[in-house]
């Protein structure tokens, strides 16, 4: 179907190889699950990287050699509303787009069985495999996907470490992103920092609480900690409510947040109660997600990798499907950018 | 709307479910002999005796699955970073899961080939129906849908006027809108307004500017009509550079844009030019995505009824999907809200 190809532009086998430093015939004989065993793993494994990172498929798989396949690849996500996703969601749709691969994307609203029921739908129509962003810790829907023998990678979660299994993953180092906030917070001048953090049972709200402990005790503050508290999702009104409690347990000039849409809705309680940010309470965020630079006051927040994170996934995903053994747990690096919503804090006039 | 009730004797899986007190999902297992084992005997038989009770009949449900289908409908976006898409493909999703239907999502990043090859990928999973949302005029995917007798529902589009066809839709009273937006500009004394546009051959675009000049006129302003440029694309980006070639092109106090992205883009373009908004340009928006109540300033912007608009096209799509000649297009009134980014035109000093 040349007239619907998406990839005018399509790399040869040749560029895979120039990408890999080997032959020609090696890219060949790594991406044949028959020729396969003769060339050693780290170059078959080399070359299904290079394939995958320029989009490259061999014709054989584009002319769905194997049958049942329709290269579509699902990805599922625990709230579409939540900023962090579509930006993920497009890299993985553009890597995979390139490979030939349709993506298709569900919603669990964070219900598990809608989890499962999802997985299973995608299963019967032969969806090829499952990049799971669900945020919700437990692994219902990986196991799902294995009992099918469908691969699967795990974007923006990881498994808990308890949690037997040997799942790719990509993830941003949380912990170190809330220790970078907590860190900067600290450099301000502020004693006493609080933490609202994500719901209970998640993998990224267990690392960015470590993460702010991390920080809290590198700074020398372990005793005038802070408030912490966890909202119940990582939506607006959850960090509203959330932020209203912090105000209620007791007193912080800076408050370190789990998520954009956390702090998005502790400037609605901070409004509500007549205090101004970052002039009363400093005020961090996690993720960058878009439009936080047009807030009131801009926000100062942790940037993940969201485009580097989606291509990581793809690349992990379309490693599989060309049979190779699944990839590596990737963490990659966030970076604070400070904006107008944190300040030292303001001198006691009392 | 009794005319959009898919089957009105006749009860539903949520009907059950409700009975029940169950997911729709857990009913679907209850019922299908393969999936039994994964719920415990006491819920199974909960709902068996809530289905005989009803008078549901699970055979229905099994008929659907032998004869091809999935009980999925596709929805397909043309930009999943677009905010205003999450909030509208949320309610669709949750009334056709309501109804035990699985929503699968593509986004088409405004390419009609990729919107082809979804909607072919689509029907050859056998999805029941497709939602489009997509912004680009012409319908070869309604076409495609059509040749593989999959029902279709357009919704924030509709068919061009002159296109033939009986395709059931629903979309926001686009021209109203920003014939109000621009009512509200005239009304607060502003006698040169600009329009920054979305793209050429959107039926979005178009209806948009067919209200800013009914605007205008309305207001007695057609001599003075301020520059009207069209963005190539509903971004950020693409609205900062049509704003650029407004404040090239002539003098204004105000700009009502077609898209709260687009305004977005204008305040990028404003800053840069050392210019405030409203101090100096008057902005107004439409959509009313999240956080537009957050950004500085706060965006004066045309509010459409996400949620109904979902829940509507998820009610012709059942509608469908239950036998039923395909249903009528759908217009929902859109509302002004008015904040902080319009103001009276400023005296000038000169």
């Amino acid at each position: 179907m040349d007239q619907t190809d998406p990839a005018p532009p399509r790399p040869t086998i040749a560029d895979v190889a120039r990408a890999a430093g080997v032959h020609a015939s090696t890219v060949s004989r790594a991406l044949d699950p028959a020729a396969r065993h003769r060339i050693s793993e780290a170059v078959a494994t080399r070359v299904a990287e290079a394939a995958a990172r320029l989009g490259y498929h061999p014709s054989a798989l584009a002319a769905g050699l194997r049958s049942g396949k329709s290269r579509t690849v699902g990805v599922i996500v625990p709230d579409l509303t939540n900023p962090v996703f579509p930006p993920i969601v497009e890299a993985i749709e553009r890597s995979l787009s390139a490979a030939g691969y349709v993506t298709l994307l569900a919603n669990t609203a964070g219900d598990s069985e809608r989890e499962a029921l999802v997985v299973e739908r995608l299963a019967a129509q032969g969806a090829d495999g499952v990049i799971l962003a669900s945020a919700a810790r437990g692994s219902t829907a990986v196991a799902l996907c294995r009992s099918r023998h469908m691969p699967v990678v795990l974007v923006n979660r990881r498994l808990p470490p308890g949690e037997k299994g040997d799942v790719p993953s990509v993830v941003s180092d949380d912990a170190e992103g809330l220790r970078a906030a907590v860190a900067h917070l600290a450099g301000l001048g502020h004693h006493r920092i609080g933490h609202l953090g994500g719901p209970p049972g998640t993998a990224t709200a267990t690392d960015r609480l470590r993460g702010f402990r991390a920080g809290i005790k590198a700074a020398g503050l372990a005793e005038a900690i802070g408030p912490i508290v966890q909202a119940e999702a990582y939506s607006r009104a959850a960090g509203k409510t959330a932020m209203q409690e912090i105000l209620r347990t007791g007193p912080c000039t800076a408050v370190a947040t789990a998520n954009d849409l956390l702090a998005m809705g502790a400037y609605d309680a901070l409004e509500e109660a007549g205090l101004t940010v970052p002039g009363d309470i400093s005020i961090t965020g996690f993720n960058d997600m878009p439009l936080m630079d047009r807030v009131a006051p801009p926000l100062t927040t942790v940037r993940i990798q969201h485009a580097a994170m989606g291509q990581e996934a793809a690349a992990l995903m379309l490693r599989q499907l060309a049979g190779l053994p699944p990839g590596p747990n990737l963490r990659l690096a966030a970076e604070l950018v400070v904006r107008g919503s944190t300040a030292p804090p303001r001198l006691r006039a009392t």
